[in-house]
């Protein structure tokens, strides 16, 4: 468990050199400032992959020294390659952590893993959010309060289109009216996959250190179990452990 | 609940028409013989599709008019159209219900919903198989007893790379020294999905009553639920239900 | 599944004999009044039973003639006798549904079932409620839209200590800034059970058509399931399916 | 993370001091060897208790030092006293892990926990058990093969009258034809139970390796989460962060 955290933070890095707003918040995009805190830590060592890098910045061999791959998408999830979003799915499957962040909800690879459509209501109106802790004997919830808040946040709001979660870890009230399901946790194959709501690109929320916190939890949570299996792709034809006579 | 529940049972409908062996067993098709025992019960109306047709059969106007659908195949799993696998995944998720059987555990539209390999073990062998009864509250186990046999089976052993399931109803054991979770069931968005491992090719599984029993009892419990959401597959800008005032 | 459903609606029912303003509203008690929409229905077939009467009401010979027990206390919760609960954990394990309104959280018999304190936050400003459904394939959720709200509650929030729900069908959003599991659903051996948050000695709630429908929802899909099992209180020495040899 | 974790194996001593073919496989009883594997990892400090003690030495003191308690009974679960049973299960609530195994199944405090009876079924054959890892993505699977297998053993089998389990870590398969969930995890409040058949009085099974590691890994992921909420037991009344307006 004292290993290093191999993480790599992957960013649509689109809005950050094409809106000043954003560029504002976050000079060097999304990713550097997570990079940042994350690298901040010991035992975490943080890189980072974007969209218009070559295979999206996400090679078999970026994939094979990745132990948590961090994902933030917004507008361009449609660019990112099928075969890319194949790969990143095994890896996982094979054990490789994933952490969504906002919109992300939206981007192939998390629809990928859900199975489902990841919908939800939105709205950007700049109001509060309060996350109350659902889960506090989770280990994403480690050292946070029993709720904390994020003054200005684009609404996400129930029904949001996912599976059952193996735990609901933290849920949204907004002052709108709307709940949300905010933090969600899944173990698929042998990697698990955590969905977190809180972030935008105008807002500056990976600046607040509950969240920071939580990313930091949840990376790791993530980082992968050396258990069985390397290759869960295929079905294997099993010689029997015991001898048996089939009768008639 | 007393309305009639609209079955469609898909088929590859290859092994019927080119083995012998497999003709002998299931002369007109397995679809036919399982919509056929669907049809001796009051209040279910199953009809049939299959690979070779048009659109395999599952046209807009068919799904519109299924409540739940019924899917086997073996060799040809990459035959089947990406397109018609969206448009299935779609009408899952909008509340039609999805029963995949035995080899299905392969099919496009099973591990697009999973999201996982849906992988296994497997042995061709002839071996026996009790299927354990593990969640008694569930409807899915109604009518039963505290197992079932079937007496020559294809094993499928863990681990099943499938997503942690809402109810593990039925666990089986193999004479060959496997166990595996053999009927498991899903919510997915305002959809029902229900996987049960038993069948085969070759071996008259779908002629044992606890098995048919089993199949029933799924089209039952996975029929839609008349609730709210029609059309799931987008994000809607939502408008608050509450006044509220963004404070600085 | 066309049975009738036989339900006992048990009401601590105090508020209403020493409490006018309880008694305006369940001039012949809470209990009364939800049989009587139950009994409205086809198909129901609704009972009563109080903390006064002897054992409770609920008597074995009741207990086995009750389908689905629907339960409310408020204050006097330490005076159901010790050896009910027993019977009502028994009769549950073996079949029985049970659906648990609003402060009935802090029940004996629903602590007893969840193993947990079912301690929440609680606060009575007679704010607004809105209640999102956050599972719609849950047959608890039929014939609802996406929310519905209750104009004066008593709030209750999180941190709910109750276990992993097997699906939290209702998400509440409160005016004062709280959420809240409001409707979470649970196998626990051949029975199941339902808690519902709405409800309160003084507001009319249920009086309110959403309400009725959802404890209307919860007594159809608590009902038994005529599956194996009739006494799991007892671990029994087995004797094996399987011939086999004790190998050194 | 690297804090040491306390933990306090719990057992019930008397098979030991009465019956010679016991205490020729557990001189020191099966607390003193479960301790001592434990107390050669490093950041471990392992105690015991036992029921003979004053208050079985589970006193307020004992438990508020005791972040992970392991439990062991069978014959004499009844002498265990209900108070002591109440003040594990609030301590167990505030945050600590319990490990539960095998004959524990039936011990007070797991079917407090659990509000289930914990019945199954068994048969003393010596057969052989294989546990078929179901979860390879959860903690208490690291370092394990995609099965082992224990050659002599009491059979445990199905229906486990237990909840939806969090995550089934282990799946079992008897010679004598039965099927087991082996390793079920819970969260409950703020604490984790993990409940792991393998076990005996007289079979030295745990001198075996890869039960040892599976123990370990319990106590590992059971260890508290330090997040919010040191006393569950209370619901209060809680003051709102939002100022609103009842509307009439």
């Amino acid at each position: 468990m004292a290993d290093t955290i191999r993480v790599t933070v992957w960013n649509e890095f689109r809005h950050e050199k094409t809106d000043q707003e954003v560029a504002d918040v976050y000079p060097d995009g999304i990713h550097a400032q997570i990079a940042k805190f994350l690298n901040d830590e010991g035992n975490i060592d943080a890189g980072t992959a974007t969209l218009d890098e070559p295979e999206h910045g996400l090679t078999e061999e970026v994939l094979a020294n990745t132990d948590v791959l961090i994902w933030w998408g917004h507008r361009a999830h449609g660019e990112v390659a099928d075969e890319i979003v194949d790969r990143v799915q095994q890896r996982i499957l094979n054990g490789m952590g994933l952490v969504v962040l906002h919109s992300g909800h939206f981007s192939k690879i998390f629809r990928r893993m859900m199975g489902t459509n990841c919908s939800l209501k939105w709205r950007e109106a700049g109001e509060r959010e309060r996350l109350w802790v659902t889960d506090p004997a989770h280990p994403i919830a480690e050292g946070l309060g029993e709720f904390f808040e994020i003054p200005h946040v684009e609404m996400y709001g129930e029904f949001f289109d996912i599976p059952t979660p193996d735990s609901t870890v933290f849920t949204s009230w907004f002052q709108g009216g709307e709940v949300f399901r905010s933090g969600v946790a899944y173990h698929r194959g042998k990697g698990k996959v955590f969905y977190f709501r809180p972030g935008h690109e105008t807002f500056p929320i990976f600046f607040q250190p509950e969240v920071q916190k939580v990313i930091l939890n949840a990376v790791r949570w993530a980082a992968p179990t050396k258990g069985p299996y390397s290759d869960l792709s295929r079905a294997l034809n099993y010689q029997a452990n015991e001898t048996f006579e089939v009768e008639d």
